[in-house]
Formats: structure tokens, sequence, C-alpha cells
């Protein structure tokens, strides 16, 4: 973007950085496992077509969206991928499913019949993945329905079985028994289901260990620099930066109020504040207020007031004066 | 949006719901004030084009948008209104704000000097707006230049003054001192400026009654359906609802536990969980994990467990079991 079309904000993707994200999660894996990457809602938001195709040119070969129409976006960018459909089939949607290539995380029973029922009305195999809910309570097959499909394995008849997956609901708490629970029982089903490669883990999931990840793991917030570790240092790069120009400098009084509800009060006799083109409107969280930091340079500044919508202030006190001037980007 | 094109979520906005919010608006306010309409960031991100000209369609004839590009995009759609651009003018962007006929909102004397010296350039008049800071300090004249515009106001030369403005910072609680030190400084620089119609009232101000009304008021939360009432109902219509298709039910052995973090647990032996396609990427707020409420037709049911990206779960245990199907809309 040039300096002279007057935007005032920018938000920067750094698709370098979620390719060495990426490499960085592969080098965490045992041997034989495959890292995936999930590119849901717009690849979080950060836009899924230069993202996917960054992720593809950095090793990725199979991708996790969340809706059906986010893997038909996908298709014509990544033709050779395996694209998952984590929500699953619903009824109508068969047809499209199948021409786009896109395999459907079966969620029940209901849709495991839905997609045989394809099958066996076109006459060959449709590849599927079955997700069995070990403990969200959320999608999958829940502890019924497993035992069913074990005692019945001729309901996968038509069927090509890419994947048997489950999903964590505690990986980003090491400590959490809940999550040895949730492990001992996918291990128990899968023993007793037909053969497939297995996938369990999501970011915080990988690194649980070589125990939690199975033929293929699936990270999504750690590819975006979402740290996958509580309470420890981030190993993941950041991915966004976030930017808007001061629009205005000015020196207050002390006493002065700043922004609304008047929740900061200049104490000093000689500060000076910068209005920046950035509020919650583009990101910027509002519980930031009153204690956001930015970057002006190489200098650490402090957000003081609340956030406005497409608006925040700066104290710029210690700078000198030139370097917080009207035009200049703050990160 | 048809039923059959497998979409799961739908955000609709209601643009009549937007109209008789802004025509109640316009029944609070004294007789000669007119209502003017904020529609900055893609109109509070419900898509500045649809409603921008469902608000002319009510009556409105002066727009409020943040920034310079917001303006070039509105200024086809409206091509007779008013548009104020409330962050101001950079340099280099004169022949842009002149060309596409948008009225900067003058925040400083440097933006007064830029705005004046293209007047000179062109040899005609400019018009132009000026933002008085009587005590937000994010934009708008500080005290020191206000008193040097009243000292010379043949800095405004070669201008047209159409509006001479502020910004409440508290009016969200009309018991607030900062409402009344700011309405009498803004009246106090305003008896000494140049003459020009006034504004001061955002949603909220426009409550504070005719004192703060002036000749313009400029809400926009209010025109969304935001309370512009502390603590009194809401006088203004709802203008959004978001809605998710679910796309599993199931019955829940007691002792489980439903989503992320485990944070909720099935007490009853009886209950029923629905998977809803709406999460916190659809706009469904992360912080109203465990106690969001949402529709099932008329029968209104609890979120239970955290609320994901694309998914929220909720408790279906007291409806009839045909009631809460896969495909069923919840609101």
């Amino acid at each position: 973007m040039s300096e002279t079309d007057g935007r005032v904000s920018r938000l920067t993707v750094d698709l370098a950085a979620i390719q060495r994200n990426y490499r960085r999660l592969v080098t965490e894996l045992r041997p034989g496992a495959e890292c995936a990457a999930v590119v849901k809602a717009n690849a979080y938001g950060l836009g899924v077509a230069p993202v996917a195709q960054a992720l593809a040119a950095a090793g990725a070969r199979r991708f996790f969206v969340a809706q059906f129409d986010e893997g038909l976006q996908l298709r014509p960018l990544l033709p050779r991928a395996q694209i998952f459909v984590l929500n699953g089939l619903q009824p109508g949607l068969e047809t499209y499913f199948d021409s786009g290539k896109l395999i459907p995380v079966l969620n029940s029973l209901g849709e495991v019949a839905l997609w045989t029922e394809h099958a066996h009305s076109i006459g060959r195999a449709l590849p599927a993945a079955i997700h069995l809910d070990t403990g969200m309570s959320r999608l999958g097959l829940p502890r019924g329905e497993v035992e069913i499909l074990i005692a019945e394995p001729q309901r996968l008849h038509g069927l090509q079985l890419v994947l048997l997956m489950s999903h964590l609901a505690c990986s980003d708490d090491p400590e959490h028994e809940a999550n040895r629970g949730q492990l001992a029982l996918f291990e128990n089903w899968r023993r007793r289901l037909p053969a497939a490669p297995a996938s369990f883990a999501n970011s915080c999931g990988i690194f649980l260990g070589p125990d939690y990840q199975f033929d293929m793991v699936r990270p999504g917030a750690a590819l975006y620099g979402v740290n996958p570790l509580r309470n420890r240092s981030n190993p993941m790069e950041q991915v966004i930066v976030v930017e808007g120009k001061i629009l205005q400098a000015r020196g207050v009084d002390r006493g002065t109020t700043v922004g609304y509800g008047a929740t900061h009060r200049i104490e000093s006799s000689a500060a000076r504040l910068a209005t920046v083109a950035v509020g919650y409107a583009d990101g910027y969280l509002r519980s930031s207020s009153g204690r956001g930091l930015a970057y002006l340079g190489d200098r650490l500044v402090r957000v003081v007031g609340r956030v406005s919508m497409d608006l925040i202030t700066i104290d710029v006190t210690d700078l000198m004066p030139d370097a917080a001037h009207p035009g200049a980007w703050v990160e």
C-alpha cells in the first residue's frame, strides 16, 4: 500500500511468518505424523486465499474448514489438497461435496447414512472422516452411536474411511485430567473400529507430546501466532501487525481527562498525547483500554483512556516532539 | 436466502428497524434540530450502502464517516447528501475531498491552514466543519488553539463554516459532572467564534435534553439498536438477528462435560444438547459463554459451555425432541 493513498490504518499479515509457524509445528511431531492446517472462518479472519496458498507452499496437503461453502471457496485455490469440512454433511448437499471433492467430517450415524446412501446411488466409494466425541459434547458421534458403529461396521460400506478424529476440550492445560481420559477413550474406540488414519491434536494438543499426535495433527490458532503453551513463552511468531497513523498530537494540561467515561486523568504538567487512527472497529480490543501498549518506531508508548471505535490515544510525553508527528505510523 | 443453499448461519439486518430508530430519535429533538446519521466503520459493521440509503429514505440528509475513503465510497450512493469526515484532513488529500464534495471535520489549526490554502489555490470557498475539543482529548482543537482562532478569525478566510461541533465524553451517564462542563465550554467558545450551525450530541447526548441538541445531533449506536439509556429500558428497536442451524442434537449422560475447558457439567439424567452453527467468528461474543440465551422458535434456551469459533451448544432438555432437530434455525 502506498504512503499517499490516504489510508490511515492498515493490518499487515505476514505470510512468511505463518509458513515459519507451520514448519515450527512440524518439528514438534513424532516421525510419520503429518501436519494439516485449519483455515476455517476465513483463516481466522486473515484471508483464506493467501493464507491457504502460503501453507500449501510450506508443505501442508490437508486442510480443515468449518462449513461447506468455505470448502467450495478453497477448492479451486488448492486443486490437489484434501479438504475436510468439520461441520459435516447436511441433507441435500451430497452432490456438492462430491463434485467439490470435499470430505465431510461425519458427526452422527445420520450423517454416515446420508453419505453411504449417496455412495450407493452413484455407484462408487466416497471418502469420509468420522468424528468421535470423546468429551466435547459438541460435534461427533456420542458414546452410544460409537458403540453401534463398532457393533455394525457394515454401516460404513460404500465409504473410504480416510480419517478417524476427535477433539480435545482442555488441551490448553497440560495438567487437566480430561486430556488422558479423552486419549484413552479415543484409543479404545479406534482399536475396535475399522482401521483408518487418526487425528486428535489441535494446536495445544501437539505440545502434549507424541501420544497425542497419531497420524495427523490439526493446528489452527498456533499457525496464526496464538500461544499454544499456557503460562510459557510463545514458541510461535507474531503474524499480524495493526498500524494506524497519528492524526493529531498535542500538549495537554494537568487535570485534563481523556476519552469516553473520562477514565484517564493527566497528572503531569507537560504531557503530550497523540490520537491514532486505529480502534475497536479495526480489531484493537476495547478491553485494552487504559492498559494497551503500542510502538512508535522502536519506542514503546502507553494507550491511555478508553479505546474508541476508530481511534486510540497514546501518551507521547517522553518522546521527542518531532517523533510523534501527524502522519507517523504507530504499531 | 433460500433454505437449500447449504448455509448454516446467517446475520439479518433489519433496515426498516434502522429507519424506525431514526424516526424515533427525531421525536426526541427540539423544534429546528436536525438528525444526522453516523455510518462510520461500514455502518458499525452492518453494511454502509444499504444502511445509508435506508437512512436517507427515512429523511437523513447529513452523514458522518470516520475516514476519507469511507466518504468516497458513500458519495455515489448519496449524491445530494452532506458527508462529513470525522478524522479530518491529511496533507495531499485536499483535491479528493473537493472532488468528492466531502466536508472535512478540521481537528487542528494545521488542518484549518491546509484547507484554507487549498481554497485560495483553487479560487473558491470550501465547506468546513470545525471540531472543538471540550473534554475528550482525542480529536479537535484543544483549548489553546480555540483561543487563537477566536483571536484570529481571519484564519477561516476562504472557508464556508457549515458546522461547529464537539463530542461528549460521558453522555452515557446523565449524572456525570463532565456533561455540563463540556456544554458550558462549547457554548462559551461558540459565542466567541464566527457564527455557524452547531452540533454536540451523540446517541446518548440526545437524551440529555434540548440544551444538548443545538442545530444537529449525530447518533450512531442508537440507530443500530444500542441502548442510549444507562440502566433504563431500551427505546431503540433491535436491528440485527444472528441465526444458526442445529447441526446435531443428542442425549447426554449425567456427569458429561461440555465444550472447551470442560466448564459445564451435565447434572440432569435426561439432558439433551444441540450444537448450533454460530460462534464467535460470527460475532456471537465469547464472553456469553455459559450465560447466553437463544431462541428456538418462541422457546428460550440456555447456551452451555464455552462459545467456540464456529459453534455453540444449547440445552434443549425441556423442549420436545422434534423441536430441536438438525436443520432447525436458532436465533
